[in-house]
């Protein structure tokens, strides 16, 4: 089971190492984190480094894509080799897939015309501009792709994804090891927020009518 | 705001990057990410690498200390060094925070003396022999130390953080930004899990009687 996650300068890193947690627990699991070239990608904060031990050169195939988002997402969009890269290894995955804004990563390569998907809240309408159709929901699976919402659902995709393909009770058991059994402090949906909450966001976010 | 992870080999690495999406978050955060000495530390598993970009030498204070686990976390006992850099970072903080068996660090750097604490599930009963008061729960506060469970705990540990630094408006805004409004797949919870889930972790964990 070969997983191939796409990183890259500025990306929100809990986007990709939620699923990491799940996925690199998966039976026979082969993880790879590939950048357009090798080397450390800088998350947004820059406080935060993380190694690309592969190139996208390097890589040709994928039994599963994970695609995170974070501000650095943009510049992607402009990286032609990397969209083409997302292309080349969606043509050779059993499941890809994206967390937060990674999933405008997947539209701009054009693999969400026609399909449903998600993202993070503050940025759902703009997988229109990818001939998406945007679901504000935490997963949204179609066909073989699956998208997920902001940054911390990347841990419920992945899990869910371990399900499809390891089993019930091997994705219980990835659950379970990881002790994720959440205990939130807050509501943390966007649309039931307080105002002083969104009005701290709203710098950052396209904030949502309130339920 | 100075935030120190000490970060390791054999880390879990969502031990450390739960707390870090979460607190580089808060105003004027400002994080280092410090090992024994500067370069990529590899996470368990090793398809992992991220980057210490201090070396515990370098730094001398800061306001929070987070100390992941992880396999790792057992070297680092044998290493006096980073003991003795726990302690004395531990003396300049306000609070000190471990996730996962990350408490089992600061036991052994002799900071959970008759103190609560918390771990993983499947290392609970080690925290006796720091003289820690082993507690079964999410979070344990016992003065300025803040032990969390297992992994994915972390998120939650690094929340009421940030609600006791930063108050409940900022912390509330960080969790709807990460947007944790968790839909996990099963009951994540060991004393709760099927005999067969319990199976499948019994290698690695010491699984706990069932609820």
């Amino acid at each position: 089971m070969r997983i191939a996650f796409l990183i890259f300068d500025d990306l929100t890193v809990l986007d990709a190492i939620g699923p990491f947690e799940v996925l690199c627990r998966l039976p026979k699991a082969e993880v790879m984190m590939v950048g357009e070239t090798r080397g450390i990608k800088r998350a947004d904060p820059s406080s935060l480094g993380i190694a690309a031990d592969y190139a996208i050169s390097e890589v040709s195939s994928a039994d599963i894509l994970v695609v995170p988002g974070g501000r650095g997402q943009q510049q992607v969009q402009g990286r032609p080799p990397m969209l083409e890269w997302v292309r080349q290894i969606d043509a050779t995955t059993q499941w890809t897939t994206s967390v937060c804004t990674g999933s405008l990563i997947l539209g701009a390569a054009g693999l969400l015309k026609g399909r449903r998907a998600t993202t993070h809240w503050g940025r759902l309408a703009k997988l229109g501009d990818f001939g998406a159709e945007p679901i504000s929901e935490r997963i949204v699976e179609d066909g073989k792709i699956i998208t997920a919402a902001g940054v911390s659902a990347g841990i419920d995709m992945a899990l869910h994804l371990a399900r499809r393909v390891a089993g019930d009770t091997v994705a219980q058991a990835i659950q379970v090891g990881i002790e994720y059994d959440p205990q939130p402090p807050f509501d943390g949906c966007a649309r039931r927020a307080p105002a002083p909450v969104l009005e701290m966001l709203a710098a950052r976010y396209t904030v949502p009518a309130r339920a």
